[in-house]
């Protein structure tokens, strides 16, 4: 006999970008482990170095980040972990991304674009990464942007939980702030016992290019408590600009819900502004103290990223934490 | 001098699969080419045999296939020209199909399936394709899953310029057979002079998986002319059944116009009784005598092809080709 | 520290296509587990979907697919099986094929070619197998088509040790269909205890392409029971002619066996009709009734994939199993 | 005759990201054409979008971007410009680095550690870069993690033209500032005519990890014009330490030399008042006011740039651009 | 407009490695350019140093190389040759191996071998191979080992005609040496115009694993004129050896025909001793003065060779070169 | 429960290459393990046959192999293996380069040269190589050419410790032979306990390309001790100069040290009169006898290589076993 055996285990190592460090540390502990400590800095010039200070070898790792602005610089340094994590012999790598960047740019609208959330894909391939575990992308079909499993989670019935908790169903209206997330709206609807859909149909002068010329609300909100849904907020301004049209056309409360709470300057200003009753996000990126406002609510995120690194880690189906999603 | 120099001129060379060899013949008419001769036949047990009749080396190879059924053996067909055209020294290949076959399969609708739309993109990549012509992708996010350049041409233009010269612009509303869709009824709205939009919104039982409870429309058709938009008309059970909504709440005539005319069984017996007044469609895939009715009227997609491959072969610009989106 | 710990065990799990149902539930019985259930099915223009049933998390999966016609549906529905599990993180993906498909284009015959039986290799990486099993390759030299581990299996063993049981030994002369398996032939003569060896003879007239002349038997044939051997037979037109030929030569008995039963139309007519005392094959293709005929033997492949696919996950060695060839 | 034939002509077209666009215009206004017009901007969250004005297809692309802070967006914008190239069919894409980001990290010093620049390379091939073109790179090996064409320049040429120019050679000294870095010392030993050669030698304290114990001049300096080397200069510690160092040890005028001039904060003011006669640099990176002081010369490295891209451009030689070292 | 435009012209080098120099002057001369002048040495551990001496960018360059013993000293200087011309941006780089090694082991012939042949393809392609151009390869399948065109060419023309010119058809067997090479034999009958064939079967004893029990002429050679062919002689055992098993099975002259003239030690010796009539190879390999004797022609290979890369360089049809089997 | 389970253990396996067969010999010693059973030989023509005797399936694989002359023989011999254990289904293959052949081809010197080091690590990735073992780099950016995790192990340690044992720190002075490996020699005199440095000035003569003028000391080495460093001894040419040099200068005794003895002839002849008293290299190289001399000492390098396959094998760091640098 010319080999020497040993029993073949493996161990679950959670690592953590800059980013959004409370997020990291509220996975770890419902995981029940610590972030690997790790050295992160930047030199003057702005390039990132990073050493882990335990040994990585064998590990199933995960990478998580979050995608708050300098953007483009957590996403190099989630790369440059994987890098590492990749040189240092891990076993497998699975890169989470709370919040998917780039994923707006998920085609060409026009000639001479790129493709940017492909381009994302491709560079976490390239880095090392081995799969994926995101939640809510901009469009589903990201997923196969990946060469590779990609485990995505829905945290709409997280949010849709909270509206059924606190609000009255007979009188909601699913409201879609453009025609390009109708769908989505459906699926809320559904998920709040078949409410009535409603959306905002943006009409363009066509000697005008890309000109908006009005606004109309195509659906009944007359009267009706509207959750005005959408994956991401960024600036606010689309979203507090239907809070207003809805207002106009005569609709009855107004809730804003949305898994991603980029909340870019002047959101908050202008979310608390717009009229809205409520607006509720996860913390899938950082809500720093600026970005908060009275009718703000933030979920956690946290327990589905858990749940879900930890039936990754042991094998189990993902489905059933999202209804059978993925 | 140790070297031996000649001009390096490049030719357009068209080659064409099986399953549409009118489409191709019309594209080479408009492209003043021949279709390369080629030797394709089927083995006894289904395998495909293909040998062309004239050199390809140094060529710029245009590939064109369409996917009718047996769509599978037509893919395979494409692939295996593709190998040929590698093998045989062409110096870039592009892969022309202007209907793209497992477009629906874009993403993972749940868990534990394939993103089907992607591994067209793979297979292709890997049998030597360097590019792709494609029109009217079921989602755009599909350009995405090729690692190259992808030209998506629309036929949306084409479709509007004849409802524009056909049907009175003042009483359409432009209608989506689903809440996916509504965007691309938005495009169509605005290339009509800003219609009015509606759409089916399907309502499923919470209690019975996939089960869809009814149909509403969304928005306000009643009285008026309903062009019902899709991007491609399999067996027409949708399409027919949202004409019959659209009827049912009061709907003036209702004109279907979709670019892929699938028409598998029993799509035409359905789409003569369904009350439509006439169902536009391409040729992008054949329309076999069956699938015909008397309704139904077919728009060449060959000028369009043609003057895409054009372009591509001269290194033009197909901006200007379909309005800016490509 | 840090890392949370499993214990690593891996599952078996054997998956089927459509395309021969009963040889899969025969491994599923060697191999004492059940195929996993799937929903597969085809949409109305020939698109195949597949979804598994059972998280396929961290398996070692098994992907058995058979290619009758339609084959290149079968081959398709194989790569979309595998797709599904790549992103559904099955830990190592085997496509097991009794039969390669395209095996017969494994080279350029004449130029500007494909070979296909390459590109069958590839498309099944790019999917995401990473590792084949296959029986009796139409030649060896295809196992180099596929970068990663081909078990590549002979059923010949078990063809001639029927063949040793039924015959008598001192009469028989192996008999090579033509010039092209003279070597395997020689295998076969081998594994009869040394008996002689014949081959039919093509000659080609130079002055009319791909035309044959004659046929001549090279070798000693008169009153020899001849086991006329082959890989595969197809429409069996060339295997029936050279029963002819045998008989001509004044061969006594001629028994044909093969490791693959195409038999596309009208092989069972041609070879009922031959003069052949038998004809014996294995199930690596399904035998459907039709192809049926008094003179035809069926041995089962299916102790053979599954002895194969255990040794496989159990890492055993497979070269016992077919006298030292893999 | 089935093929259509062009003659085959090239264009170079070069495309500037906005980290340095003064370089950009030089370099052109060297070439004799414009820098190609683009859409280039950024989104509240940080994402970057890029759009270019003309068609791209069929070019010889150079895509010039500097790497001042913040440098990872740079970087960023970088590979979007290139993916947006790739896919809109540009012919060859040329990434033009002045400066190569994370050059320093090009081994793993210890431990569990990213080889960025490695990273740097793979994800330009990724994105879709041809070829490289870049200065003086920290270490000539980076050459090697690119898979393709690397043309590496050498400022040093130019900066040793200048010090020719305006210093008495026979008084020079050539200074390495660390143990590193003495080769490259050597040959500016020998362009400046054979000049002795010294350097630092730092003692680190074993007992203290990272702790440097003391700083010694090996090398005679006494009395000389010590012309100080450096591939950079970032925060300008180590430089300004070495000409303390020097000066401590009795030499007389010393000169630093570096071909990167990041001067991140406190350069200037460390420069400035650090007792060096005169600092040399080039624009490889922006040098904005605050960065300026009055000892500093800045020479221009777009000539080089615009004669390296002309060649590659037109196929000749620019190994007689630097003496024979590419 | 921001471009420069110039004519694009390309260029064809032809480079050689200095396994068989001679070979390259003649295909130098044929194809009227000079072998691009280089530096290439040994250093004392035997690694290889290779510099061109002439600018490489854009051209179209050939890479010839030969492969006698040491054999896998050329193959690294043939890939360390294309290595340099890749990073020295040549346009298309194309192996030209007038004998493929490892071609014997192009299968597992038995459990745990590599499968060389491919690794050889592998390794060219790595290094940055686009195409390959060969003679008469060992099987016909390796063409299929190789991701890209593949012009296999074919010296069995050239020697048919040799001996049609120089021996009495009417006489004629063609003998294969074993019962691999009888698909090749028959090649050989019909180009010498419908020749009876015959092979060498070898008898193993079941009991004694790779033992030849006995060698047996099967097909008719008495008093024939026996033309034994093959695709290469390495140290002439089993040809030396058939020869006395026709002369013993009553043969008339035997002549010998192989494309590959290897000729290890003792071959030489051998084929002078066997009785062979006359023994005819092309120049594939370097023949030495201590390799050849006095019954051994050598026919150039060199005419071929050139035709194929002038008809690759200009993007002709190799196929009429060697009878449509390219 | 369609599956069958099992645990999941992993076996160590060793394979030695036929350079060096003593090394693999102790370090399967110092591992418990037997090196693995295998057939490996020549063919006459130079061809290298491998077979494992011995299933290798799952096994965690170890390929050691050395590299003296004739080095591209053993280089092709280690690749070789390496596909027959990926296509033999190894789980895992480390390649075990104790001397890296090529690495002094790091970079292109200048132009149109190939980076062979780069090449040697790509050309092991081909053939299956998941991760390398190697000592003392030429250069630490060699780590960088491979895609995947790279052992760095360092015999600095074992060398230095050797020197402390034997000789007296205080009169010690580091001596580099050029000006390439001055921070080598730093690290070696931090090692030593903060000896001072020293190295020789190559000064070359401009109007002569390559040819050197003079070697001059650059510091103090008058009486001192001088422990001359080198990663690697080929013709010794170099070194031998240095102590010539360093001698001329007043040094006192001088200690050659250095990882890799490659001893090429005239090495022992030349080091043996060169007036070095002592010369201490390690046997990552075989030390044939007429290599040895009566200077030399050989430190056996196995203990390092074992303990760091058994730390790779078990997950563990590798970091304890050099100081930190991996």
């Amino acid at each position: 006999m010319t080999a020497s055996w040993i029993d073949n285990q493996k161990n679950l190592m959670l690592f953590s970008g800059r980013a959004h460090p409370e997020l990291a540390e509220q996975v770890a502990k419902e995981l029940d482990v610590h972030v690997t400590p790790q050295t992160a800095r930047d030199f003057a010039n702005g390039e990132i170095f990073v050493r882990f200070e335990e040994s990585v070898r064998g590990s199933d790792a995960f990478v998580l980040q979050s995608f708050p602005a300098p953007l483009n610089q957590w996403l190099m340094e989630q790369l440059i972990m994987i890098d590492a994590l990749k040189r240092g012999s891990a076993k497998r790598i699975t890169a989470v991304l709370p919040f998917y960047p780039y994923a707006r740019q998920d085609k060409k609208h026009r000639g001479r674009e790129p493709i940017s959330a492909r381009l994302v894909a491709d560079l976490l391939k390239t880095a090392g990464a081995d799969r994926i575990i995101t939640v809510d992308l901009h469009t589903d079909q990201i997923q196969g942007f990946f060469d590779g499993p990609v485990d995505h989670m829905h945290a709409q019935l997280q949010l849709a939980e909270y509206i059924r908790t606190n609000y009255t169903l007979d009188h909601i209206t699913v409201v879609s702030p453009d025609s390009g997330r109708v769908r989505v709206a459906e699926k809320w609807a559904d998920s709040l016992g078949g409410s009535p859909l409603a959306f905002i149909h943006k009409t363009r002068d066509p000697l005008v290019p890309n000109q908006i010329k009005a606004n109309r609300v195509v659906g009944d909100v007359e009267g009706r408590t509207c959750i005005l849904i959408d994956d991401m907020i960024d600036t606010g301004g689309t979203i507090a600009g239907a809070v207003k049209v809805l207002k106009d056309a005569g609709a009855g409360d107004v809730v804003i819900a949305a898994t991603h709470g980029v909340l870019s300057d002047p959101a908050a200003e202008r979310l608390a502004a717009c009229g809205a009753k409520e607006v509720v996000v996860t913390n899938t990126l950082p809500i720093t103290e600026e970005k908060k406002f009275p009718a703000l609510t933030v979920l956690s995120i946290a327990p589905l990223l858990a749940r879900t690194i930890r039936e990754v880690f042991e094998n189990g189906s993902v489905t059933g934490l999202f209804n059978g999603n993925a």
